[in-house]
């Protein structure tokens, strides 16, 4: 196709400006540049909004997405309490699916027919921009260069970089890794990192302070909820953005939130990943603190199971996928009582949950105690529930077969 | 009933053995008690032989069970990565079954007719043992204590323990909670820890010292696996029992493996615990990282969505129930390539993994590096993958109705 | 406990009749008769009515709940598709809520102080009314005479009544089942059916005809749905009881719905059920067939996972657990653009579906057509899917260990 | 690339013939053709096996995959009750990996490097084919034409055939729709089946008679069982073939295993498919019933939530991945003592259950009938076990917000 206006996602970083410079090239046609701020500095939206002008965009459009951000996506994966294969808090998945819808608003807005991003041809990004385009504006054209143009390596880059004068200084040879970064956390991923079996250099990661290095004391955090999703933090009702960004800076003094991880991508292959993610872990044990006192147990199992359904759908890009929606409307339907405090000790890279609270707590000491408050629950019910329970067992019983272990030699009397 | 010879599970303190008296006195049959070790000392086995004997034991029975502990109940359990309610590693449900088959199987041994335990009417474990006597020896007649007499209370317990010339020290009025231990885990319930909005009292934790009394320089621990279960640690071989304990010293030297938890119990109602599990924990992160090198990505996925439903049985009594087995039957088909070494990092309560090797491993450098391979992975095929993924998005495009939000008014053309 | 008043759901059988004199007697307070119509027929109703004043209720209460059934209760566990084990369509297990909950909300309008239902201890009605009491009126009593009197058996009650002359006309010793019917089923449970290994006796059965009496000529039924609802029948719409009751009619007289199975109780052993589910079985098939030209394929295969999950709270009684009102959120979520058309076709106990449309339809000819439409679907994006998708199997592969079994030898080359 | 030497899935049909002769024609190379009979009748064999000589194959093997099929395919398929989306038994989709799978197993042997199949770029055929391939023989080079050549459609075919003296007899304009067929079912698809809201024309149907031509008496078909598969027919021992091929007689005599539905693709698009399943639908009920008297019911309740899985996998070409074998590996450990017998119903489409015996039955009269047996069953452990599973509920209980809905009005005490 022969698109006559595009709308990029722009960074500002080395990849997209050559991306801005070769779309000009390669369509003859204008080309907008959209910066989504998910946690940058003022500095650094500024210094991306400048290049984009040096670099030739038609028009350069900001959004501070921030509070969107963490409202719109970070809290309602929150309350699914989503972790991927067991561990990755999705940081990077979950921030894509708002840049393309955005943009592909803006293109609509502005009249553009064709998207464009960054994102290489054999990683999870372009299909979390491609995917959510398909979703939302199914009519426009997704241009993605890296599956397209001649360049085969970071050096085809360097060599148009250095002929198209675009400045390569925070991306030159001897960076080690690729950088993803925004309020959740910040990924590592590629170069140095690519051999599974050794850690990463010392000095590599940016953003939660190394363990060894971080205060000698421990610092107590309350994080507050409504319905399910964090308004406070130590008292002070915060919003959506600022609270993130206050949990990244207590977690990332303390160390909290590294991960280093071999994971499985969308393709099937695995990478290396190292993950900084002070707020999203910090979110994360804070919620389900919370939800422990107020979660019907049948409900809370049902939530279990649906975490690497869930984890899954938002890994793959498939976040405005109407599977995802239903997923979250069962998810949401069990939050309505998830209010109260959850009070986090952080220390030296460690995170411990030292107390709960909730209006709507279920916690009801006279069942919990050791005492017998024959009122609250009679012990002989027990034996019937046993009985009862038991039954199936009883008819399926092996007889005795498993009973007779050799192990049984080792059972001496003491006489 | 009025049974014969009876079974105890007898822990050496002091509510088994009241019940050790107790059981004399009401049914004026002989008891046997059987001593279970799942990690205790020596000496803490012989003052429980010895306490035995003391208290009327018409036989002592000894059974050193911390290699099939390992070996048959906590490795099969790692190798599901079971996790209850998402953080709790089951070690005191998983003991009971094993306690409770052995005893099982001395009773027929010996010809009793009854088996008998300490665990009150309230908790997780009566149903534990009651469950697995029901699968295993369904012709037992069960006698638990704690659902039948006057007891009201610890203090009724004491009285009769008095009357009795029945030691008390180790449990005397000032005992502040409930413990159990063996040789993944050390729990704590009840008393002080009710009140699920403090933290446990200081000096309380007994077995994992504090991080902040932790050394001061991490230590790397490398675990070797085959086939799904650990073999060795820092390259030496050692049999499952004493490989768990090296473990749990570890991890105990380095603050690791402390949960402050509010939980589901079986019956429906939330307790208050404190898991110390340095063993577990680590079996739990190495496992995962070899796994994260060898096993297929849809496996993967798959074991994920089990991890709650197995655990789920694990908590609630059903080792030795079909659907558990069934469950172990699929997982334990998934590591016969389960092969190879985690290194782990370990901090003042913190741990990372440091690096994992396998001799399967799938991870695959050209496919996972930046560099652009066409003889690994062709760029152009992600775009036919996207278009043919997206086409059901597509189709169910919500025509834009949601991109156009509010926000937008937040993007601003900077000139 | 003594009650001051007491509810009691009232069928008009002898159960309940005996009950209903039992309770007088053994509480010496008032007993209200709550009549529940739930598809009886209006001389059934009136019988019943006539019988409670009879037998001595305080109060006889009638309620006309079929829409309320037909709306509230059915549509919603047909929008879920749910089946338990695989066949049975529960339209027994979705009755019981309802009148638990009705008669519940009268109690507490009256005053009265406790509840009681004519279930006996060991089967699945018991529980459906005891957990729903539990779940919204946890403060009444609960009083289940079978659980409690001295009665053992069917000739226990008969001699009783004979004694207090209730009249057991329709109950007589050669009443060969129980029966439970209302307007989505008829179950048949009991005495001459206990024997799993022979069919029914001819005559039993009442509601559905015989396939070998039936029609000689098939018939076509179309119904319509509006969001995931059934609205009309053969083009006239209907409030809810009505249309259930028309689609039970055409059913039956088609032989339509017969069900003969062994099924696991909510305790965990099995009875054999014969079930004549007309209404049920034409709206679930109609409802699937209207889905599979809306849903999305993902949404489709959520929602049949949830099946099993959601059929199973539905038979135990948890219709007002929160956890079926959290997967309800969800399988709702999705029906918002089920709306259409299903034709049946129905014949001699066959139903096959005829035809579906809708307003919503995906189904797209031009992806479904064997002619090649490059504009709807290039086949070479194929070749790409596969290969990505084959990344994973491939290296994987068992390099031929399996592709060269014994049974090649019947491969025989044929010159 | 360039093939040396190529081995075709061969049918007889004008597709395959065409490709033979393209595939000489294109890459001047040895074609092979792989005749596999998974159901065939002998002429048909004997004519596709004289086919392939005259259309130039410089070899025809023929391999005789009856047993195989039904033995390591079908009846692993059934032991998991698989059904697709619901309703679809699967028989197209159970056919192609074994097809594939041979066919590599030849290529290997015969030292080709390439397969090839007649299946087109936008089904769910070339899928199960080609991920095959991938997962048994990863270096074979997949040839489908459809995916490469110029034909568009089957009048471009058509016109190739005749230049080519390819017979159409078969396959001529006239023909109506796409059809497979095997010892499980015969599938239709395509042209005029196109329309969804339109039943099938009459005579198309060829394999099931259409229930109103049907016997007008029923018959009894009675199927044992050993450890989850079928062993006997009427009481007489059948080697795998031949039974199903007596099971796929007799249903189709008594019109049974009609469907008419719409089913989601692999691709994430929908066709409409008629099927006609006699063998495997008699075979999916007489195995449930088995299972029904032997099942434990927490299994029972783990193998329903695993078929929408499984049956996914299957549907979408991974049989050979190693989820489905792990899901398997779960599956068949549950089905060793599902041995009996079943007794099925016949008449005119309708097919219902008459009886079911098993020499491991777990059906228990003593717990099922209503008679009170206090030794099987104490009535007033109910209570209990009714007691302590209701304590969540009540803890949740909404305090009756739900139970005073307007409906009460319509509650009329009647004086």
């Amino acid at each position: 196709m022969t698109p006559s206006k595009i709308v990029l996602a722009y960074s500002g970083g080395l990849d997209t400006s050559v991306i801005l410079v070769w779309l000009q090239e390669q369509y003859a046609c204008p080309v907008v540049a959209f910066i989504a701020n998910l946690g940058q500095t003022e500095a650094e939206v500024a210094e991306a909004t400048e290049k984009a002008h040096r670099y030739g965009a038609s028009e350069v459009h900001v959004a501070d997405l921030r509070d969107e951000f963490a409202r719109d996506y970070a809290f309602p994966m929150a309350r699914a309490n989503a972790v991927y294969e067991g561990q990755y808090l999705m940081g990077s998945s979950i921030g894509r699916p708002l840049i393309a819808a955005r943009q592909a608003a803006l293109a609509r807005r502005l009249g553009a027919d064709a998207v464009a991003h960054g994102a290489t041809g054999k990683g999870n990004d372009q299909i979390r921009f491609d995917l959510t385009y398909r979703a939302l504006a199914p009519e426009l054209a997704v241009i993605a260069p890296w599956r397209h143009w001649d360049f085969k390596s970071r050096s085809d880059l360097l060599a148009y970089a250095a002929a198209k004068a675009i400045t390569v200084a925070e991306a030159g040879p001897s960076r080690p890794v690729s950088v993803d970064s925004n309020l959740l956390h910040t990924s590592y991923e590629g170069e140095v990192l690519e051999d599974p079996a050794i850690p990463p250099p010392p000095g590599l990661l940016q953003r939660v302070r190394d363990p060894e290095d971080a205060p000698g004391t421990h610092e107590l955090v309350e994080i507050g909820f409504e319905e399910g999703d964090p308004v406070s933090v130590n008292g002070q009702r915060l919003a959506p953005g600022a609270l993130m960004g206050v949990l990244g800076e207590v977690g990332a003094r303390h160390g909290i939130g590294r991960l280093d991880v071999v994971e499985n991508r969308i393709f099937g292959f695995r990478t290396r990943n190292i993950y900084e993610a002070p707020a999203a872990t910090l979110l994360w044990h804070a919620h389900r603190a919370v939800e422990s006192l107020v979660l019907d147990p049948e409900v809370a199992q049902l939530k279990e199971e649906f975490v690497p359904k869930y984890a899954r759908l938002v890994y793959r890009g498939l976040w405005f996928a109407p599977e995802r929606e239903m997923l979250q409307a069962a998810i949401d339907h069990s939050q309505r009582e998830v209010t109260g405090t959850a009070t986090l000790r952080l220390y030296r890279g460690g995170l411990q949950v030292a107390g709960r609270t909730s209006p709507f707590s279920r916690y009801d000491v006279r069942l919990a105690t050791f005492e017998d408050d024959h009122a609250a629950f009679d012990q002989a019910d027990a034996e019937s529930w046993l009985r009862v329970t038991g039954i199936r067992l009883a008819q399926g019983s092996r007889a005795g077969a498993d009973v007779e272990p050799g192990e049984l030699a080792a059972v001496e009397g003491v006489s």
